[in-house]
This record gives C-alpha cells, sequence and structure tokens, in this order.
C-alpha cells in the first residue's frame, strides 16, 4: 500500500488531489473501486474518467483538467503504469538455495543467493548466478550459464552451453538450444547436421511460454538485449535479433534472418531465412516475408477477410489475375487515341 | 465387453439384429472385424456399409435399412459412438493419493480422492479437489485451483492462482497463466507490465497439448464451460470464450478479444485484440481477422495454392490491384455511351 | 581430432595438401580459424574460398582448383560436413543406467545399456530399448516403447501407448500421443471422442521442440522413418507422413491428411484434414493447402508484402476482384469487333 504523496515521490509526478490517500490495487478506468490507481493511455477510454471510482489515477499533463478523482500527472501514464504496479505486485519469488528435490550436479556451479526449484535439474557444469530463480520442472543443461536475477518460471528447457543474461523471464515450455532444423539431403535421405553453434541471450530479454530458440549450426543465436518475445515464438539457427524488439505470439523466423534493434513484429508473422530487417521496422500481424526490409517503416501482407461465399468467389479470380492484368492492357491498347 | 442388448438400453437406441452379440472394441466402418463396433456419420462412407465385418454399426433412421450386420439405430450415430467409446475404453487414471515423489507443499490442500503423480510439483495454497489427475511432471503453482475429477496429462504448467473448472482435461505441455504479453515503451526500452489477473477456466473445458492461456493483465482471462481447445493455441490476456466454442490447433487470438459462444475457428486463423466475434461464428483456417464480427456467418480469407510458377505471375499483380481497379474504372468510363 | 588423411580415407575423398593437418572444430568459410575446417556448399559463398583461413575446406569437384587452403574433395560437400561435424561432435549422453531421482514402475521394462535421467519417470508397461537416452524431466507413458538409440532430450512427453522407432530424436517440449481433437456436436455442446489409436514413428524421425504429434482416433497416426521434424509443428489424429519428408517450422497438418514420401514443406504452410499429398511434393512457406495434391511439383500461396498504405489500398480491391473480373469481360465483349 502507497500515499499518493509517495508514488508522487517515486514518479516524479504531479499530485493533484489529497496526498494521503492510499492505494493498494490496480483496476482498469471501468471497472476501479476504492483503494485502486489506474490510468489512462488510451483517448478511447477517455470518457471513463468523469464516472471512474478509482482512488487515484495516472494521467498525462493534457488530461489533468476537470478531473473527479486524485490524479498523478506523468509524462507517460502507462510506463508510470507499469511501475507503480510493479511496486504495488512484487515478486514473491524471493528465496534462496537449493529444494530438496531438485537435483543439482556435483559439477554445477550455483550462487547461494539463487533459487533452484522443486524437480528441477542443473547438469554438470552449469553456472546459475546471484538472485537466479530456477521454478519447478526446469532443466539447465550442461555448461548453460543462467545470469543474475533471472528467472526461469517452471518447466523451462535450457539446453547445453546456452547462455542467458541477467534479468531475464523465461516463461514455462520455453526451449533454449534445442537443435536448428539443418539436414544434408543425401540421396534423397536425411543426414542430420551437427548443430554446434549457442543460443546467446542478452540481459533483460523475456521469452514467452513454449517459445523455441534454436542454437547455432556453427556460430551462435543471439538475440541482444531488452528483446521481448510472446508464446509460441520460433527462433531458427543462427538468427540475430537487434536490442529491444517486441515479437508477438505465433511468429516463425526462420534460420540466419538478421531483424534489426526496435523493431515490432505482430502476431503470426513468417520470416524466411538469411535476410535482413532494417532497424525501426514494423511487420503487421500474419505478413509473410521473402525479402529483405532495408527500409524502416510499416509492412504488411494478407487478403481480407469476407463472407464465405464473396471469398469463395473472389478467391478464384486470384488465380486468374496475371491473365486479366494482360487483358486490361490489350483493351487499353485497343482504346488508345 | 458389451452386449448390444445393453448397449440399446444404454444409448436408448432399438436394435437390429442379435442382442446377445458382444463387442469390445471400435473399428472404422472399413477396417472393423469380429468384435468390434462402428458407426456411420458422414454420408461419404455409406458405401462401407454393406461390406463392412463390424459385429455391429451404430446408424440414424434413414441408413438402417438392409444392414448385413447388427445396428444400433440412434438419433446421432457420432454422439453415440463418443458415448459407446468412451465405455469400452474408460480412462485408467483412477488412483487418488500422492506419489512419493511428488513435493506438495504443507499449504496446498489436497483433497485425499485426487491423485498427484510423480515428479509434480503442488506450490502453496494450491487447492485440489476430488477426483482431480494431476499427472507426471505437472506443476500447479501457488493458489491455483484444480476443479474436481479434472485431468492434467503430464508436464502441464498451472500458473499462480489459475482456476480450473472442473471436469477439464489439460494435454502435455499446457501453459496456464503466464504473463501476457504487456509492454510499454519508455524512450525505445521495453518496460514489463506486471500481469495482475487469473486464468479462469470453466468446467469441461479441454485445452490440447502446447497450448498456452495467458492471464489477464488486469482482471481475468475467462474461458467458459465447454470450450475446447486444440494443440499449440496462443490465447492472449483478458480474452474472454464463450462458452461451446471450439478453436483447432495453431488459431492465436491477441489480447482483450471477446469471442462469442458456440463458435468454431479453423486451424491456424489469426485474430487480433480488443474485438468482438458473434456467437455461432465460423471462422475458416488461416483467416486473418481485422475488426469485429457482428453477424453470425462463416468467415474466410487467404488465397489459392497454385503451381509456384502461376503463383509467382499472380503474385506479382496483387500489388498492381489497385492500379488495376483504377484503369478499369477509366476504360469503362470511356466506354459510356 | 583428425588429420586429414584419417577424414579422406573415412569418408573416400580426394584430398588435396597436407594429409598431416589435424582439425578440431568447425566454421563457416568466413570465420574459420586454424584448426577448422569448413565446407562449399552453396555458389553464393564461392568468394570466400580464397580469403578463408580454415585449415581445411570440403569441396565438390568443381570448386577444387587453385586452392589456397587444404581441401577434401567429395561428392557432396555439405553431407560430408555432417559426417565430419558428427566425428568431431560426438554425442555426450553415453551414460547407461537410471539415475537416482528418476521414477521407473516395477512393470517398465528398461534395458541395462538405456540411460533414464533425473526426474523423468516411466510408467508401467512401458518399454525402454538398448541405448535411448531418455533426458531429465521426460514422461514414457504407459505401455510406450522407445526405440535404441533414441534420445529424448529434456521435458518430453510420450503419452501412452506411443510407439518410438530407434535412432529418432525427440527434442524438448515434443509431445507424443496427446488426444486428437475429436468431438461430436450433441445439441450444441460437444461430447468427447475418445481416442483409442496411437502414434507410431518409423526409425531415425526428428521431432522438434514444442513439436505435438496426437494420437489417433481410431487406428494410428504414422510417421515413417527418417520423417524430420523441426519445432511448435502440429499433426492431427491419423495423420500419415511417408518415409524421409521434411516439415519446417509452425506447420500445422489437420487429421487424417496423407502426406507423400520426399515432400519438403515450408514453414508455417497449413494442411486441411482427409487430403493426399503426392511423393516428391514441395510446399513453400505459410501456403494454404485446401485440396489433395495429385501432381508433384513446387506449390505455393499467399500474397506480397507490402509498405502498409499501398497494402490497404490492394486489401480492399480484393474483395472486388470478382466483380472486376466480369466488368472487364463486358469490357471485352463491347469491344469486339
Amino acid at each position: 500500500m502507497f500515499s499518493l504523496a509517495e508514488l508522487a515521490e517515486r514518479l516524479g509526478a504531479r499530485l493533484v488531489g489529497d496526498p494521503d490517500c492510499r492505494v493498494d490495487h490496480v483496476a482498469t478506468l471501468e471497472d476501479a473501486d476504492t483503494g485502486s490507481i489506474t490510468f489512462l493511455a488510451n483517448r478511447k477510454y477517455a470518457r471513463h474518467l468523469a464516472t471512474t471510482r478509482a482512488s487515484a489515477v495516472l494521467v498525462s499533463e493534457s488530461d489533468a483538467e476537470g478531473l473527479n478523482t486524485n490524479a498523478l500527472v506523468v509524462r507517460d501514464p502507462y510506463v508510470a503504469y507499469a511501475q507503480v504496479a510493479a511496486w504495488l505486485y512484487p515478486s514473491r519469488d524471493e528465496s534462496a538455495g537449493i529444494h530438496n528435490s531438485a537435483c543439482v550436479d556435483a559439477d554445477a556451479q550455483v550462487d547461494p543467493g539463487a533459487w533452484i526449484g522443486a524437480q528441477s535439474v542443473i547438469e554438470a557444469g552449469a553456472v546459475v548466478e546471484e538472485g537466479a530463480f530456477i521454478g519447478p520442472g526446469c532443466v539447465v543443461g550442461r555448461e548453460a550459464q543462467i545470469g543474475a536475477h533471472t528467472r526461469l518460471v517452471a518447466n523451462v528447457s535450457i539446453c547445453s552451453q546456452s547462455r542467458i543474461g541477467a534479468h531475464c523471464i523465461l516463461h514455462p515450455g520455453a526451449v533454449i538450444g534445442a537443435d536448428g532444423f539443418g539436414l544434408a539431403n543425401d540421396q534423397g535421405q536425411w543426414v542430420k547436421i551437427p548443430q554446434v553453434g549457442r543460443v546467446i541471450l542478452g540481459d533483460k530479454v523475456e521469452v514467452g511460454a513454449n517459445t523455441c530458440i534454436d542454437r547455432g549450426a556453427i556460430g551462435d543465436t543471439v538475440i541482444e538485449e531488452g528483446v521481448k518475445l510472446d508464446n509460441l515464438i520460433q527462433i531458427g539457427h543462427n538468427v540475430h535479433i537487434g536490442a529491444h524488439t517486441a515479437i508477438a505470439a505465433g511468429v516463425a523466423i526462420a534460420g540466419s534472418a538478421h531483424i534489426g534493434r526496435h523493431c515490432a513484429i505482430g502476431g503470426c508473422a513468417g520470416i524466411v531465412g538469411h535476410i535482413e530487417i532494417a532497424d525501426n521496422t514494423t511487420i503487421t500481424a500474419m505478413s509473410m516475408v521473402l525479402n529483405s526490409i532495408h527500409k524502416p517503416g510499416v509492412y504488411s501482407s494478407g487478403g481480407p477477410l469476407e463472407d464465405n461465399a464473396n471469398w469463395r468467389k473472389n478467391f478464384v479470380r486470384m488465380k486468374q489475375l496475371d491473365d486479366m492484368a494482360r487483358r486490361l492492357k490489350t483493351l487499353e491498347k485497343k482504346l488508345e487515341p
């Protein structure tokens, strides 16, 4: 629980209203009740400002006039909300030590300030640094490294030699460092290419549930600091993702693609291998990226949703497009003066 | 093993043939042998009725004439088949108690009629109700609740505070209640928004292998009773899915989308966040849904598969569509009388 | 570490240069250093041959002239590289026995030459054959069979009765034999169809991280020998995949589809159920396959990536395609002589 005076000081916010008012939970503008703090980050919800029952609201200067509630006026209400929520809901995973059901190899190196959870496995040569939290059912493979204050929530698999930075979060079912899909075709049969590279994750990387990041074939797969990956994402071998790029769920990135810094990639987009995406590029959901993108901007592909009957009619015509274009050209020529 | 007389009584079916004939396994019409019971649910396979070697077949009234086998005549053969198969193949997971390798926190509450499997973890404050089955390698997080007769098959991760209803089935690798993808951008760097809501699953929900359902950001992600989710599905934070909706594998639903009741969503469809889908809506496979759907119906998007050479030609023309439409209009104007 | 003379003999290669030169690691042409062996498989990188610092390079006869390094001249440099890398980086998982934290049911049958890893579970009736490696956190369900020298890396779930061939590799989070998505609709509510078939994996199958292969509804799901599956793939119930087919990440194949031998399926493609794909068919990334393919070839679907502003314009026109085609036809008729 915090007083608004205390929050104002921590945030460097301008306080409008009662400094002694106390908040102990977060809420949406619409569902807020006494004791809650909320925020306005999207103008779409501004109409709720007048009726919200929140004890306090985080707003920007432009929305600070004529409020019925206490307010903390900040530069970016959403960022301020993130901070306040983190203070109100601190992580409860603060233990240190090794659960008696965990299997920690005698040749592993676990900092006394780290936590190794129930039923987890730390293999030989692995290193778990100070303040790291290895949740239940996780496996940290041979010679893998888990950076300080990094959190493996549960049932995470870290394959051998992977290096995870500090202050990372890996959600359940994430798999780091599995073999990439490397195959040579020997007269019709596939021969496995040993995948001898590693995965390197920078600091403050977040990896969603059941997301997979393959180890490099030769050389490493690299995810730079501050990259945020949602759930069920596939990152192929030797992909490189630049710092502070965010990728939504279901995206697949094929081997050796090089994604820039500060990119935003929408859900279920697919990116082929061996291409480059410029820094600051945005790709919208479900887009298919077959070529390099050299110029930052917003890129899209995909067709419109239609009533099934209409879709069927247009679907058939898509096979005739080139023919239609040629016939159009022919007509234009006929009608030239 | 059941006699047909017994099955007829249980199903309320009309029996044609030998009441003492016994069946002990299921089969397809085509591969059936003595002792098997099969069904005709799709007219496409009606031709096999004449030659099937099944001991009995479940059929509707309209197919009950002139059969060479015993028959149970029912309103809906596929539903009847589901029932018969459940009787012939009862679940074998009927134990109660706690496996000696499981880790159950002293502050967890496990009903004596529940089963806690090998290498599983039940954290503090969790509740496991009567008849629930926690399979091997599962993690039930802090203050999570598992309803009566719910089954976690294996290696399932239930994050803290999630509430799972009764008679649910969660397949291996499912992740319930991981953090949603909530980020605020603070001058180029991503700040994590604490995800303080929960996941609420109604009764009789089925969750496929490696499917992920994220916890709410503020407020809860809600999956109503009877919803069936296939494998590798992504459900974002604060999504609401209405009762008895079925969703095929690979679908991704972004945050705060509201899906109606009795919907059917085809494999690999993508649904953006903050939209509404009306009850009884069908969306076909791989569709991209960018806007709300207010009128029930069947909706589709996506282009036709073609020989690669043809596809390349038409692919190029898709970038010229607007131009083609304008040129077509120009020609039409020229030719107006 | 190997001398080039030794490698030449093992590979049946022609050696150009110093037979006593020794190599102990692999590298790319570009990043190679002393002691490394590399390869040229893609003409695109031929320019690096002149400057590589590798101790040896695997090349085909046509590239063997005028090299500055030692060379091993082989029929297929990529296949030869696969072999050399396997010799230089042998698997380190060669243990036999049962880790003291593993739970092996008294009625399971584990070959003394197999390894059962930490925190793993082998249920009643399961069979683990000679040289198999069950990694940490894996679950092998009732009556499942794991073939000789097959490797479950970590946190793999093998459901009851699944049969895994010899020399397979299953990466972390893979789920074999979960229930298929079988439902009958009983007046608006879904009734589960018991899934009583199995999964059968042939020899030398590789299954990627978090990939799911569902058990058959009736009868089995069959993956023939030498099939290679990348990560996050969904294989529905009763799918049949022919030998030596390779499938990239994110693909979903619906129930009862029959995929031929020696096919190649690109990432994130979707294949509907109950269709057939001919042997030797290639399907490019993100394609939507709604019908059987009877003739081998390369098939594609999907639209081009565009700058968002252009895409929006063309996107709208896709709904007008059938109309445009009809109007074009009308104009052509008007202009017929």
